[in-house]
């Protein structure tokens, strides 16, 4: 039997005074700790930094491997893992992938870090 | 021997116009990431996060251990890569250790991801 009076319970509680400033969830402090963590990687920085300043805001992977003396595959990796995390966008055209940053995205996420 | 030539002929080149933004060097990519990993951390996060919320802006090592649910000595290790990372100040008094944010620490981080 379900018991309703235990069900009802925690509206009614009212233990504490609420904290001056909310700390932060455990679910939210979960999301925030995988974005953080894709771009906590210095190859990955140089990379949304690259596309950040390449012509049109926009480059093509055969661009981005070289200066990283990285290879292709790597290069490609990190980019899935940028994108995964909604730093980047991905829009493949002909032979090669373009990446952009998601507009709003890095703003986004330092928002975060400072209302941590 | 030396080819005089091939040394010096990089100095020489102009292959390219530059970038309309200066991309993120290596050694400025380590360091950041090095902190974003810092705080890349769901308890970590919720450390700052209490740390913030607190009384004060202020909050004692054994404030901390049991709304994380985790044992003192993890979150002393928790609390240490904050301090490393020079998110958290830590001041020793009497018995226990007590924790304040760095003040601009955040502001500085959020700054660098949004001109990554």
């Amino acid at each position: 039997m379900v018991n309703v009076e235990l069900l009802q319970a925690p509206a009614a509680v009212e233990c504490c005074a609420p904290p001056a400033r909310q700390a932060l969830a455990a679910d939210g402090a979960e999301k925030l700790a995988k974005t953080l963590k894709a771009i906590a990687d210095p190859a990955r920085l140089r990379l949304i930094s690259m596309v950040a300043a390449h012509d049109d805001a926009e480059a093509c992977v055969c661009d981005l491997t070289e200066p990283l003396g990285l290879s292709q595959p790597t290069v490609s990796h990190h980019l899935k893992v940028l994108v995964d995390a909604g730093i980047l966008s991905r829009d493949k055209r002909g032979t090669w992938a373009y990446y952009r940053l998601v507009p709003g995205a890095l703003d986004a996420l330092a928002q975060s870090v400072v209302t941590v």
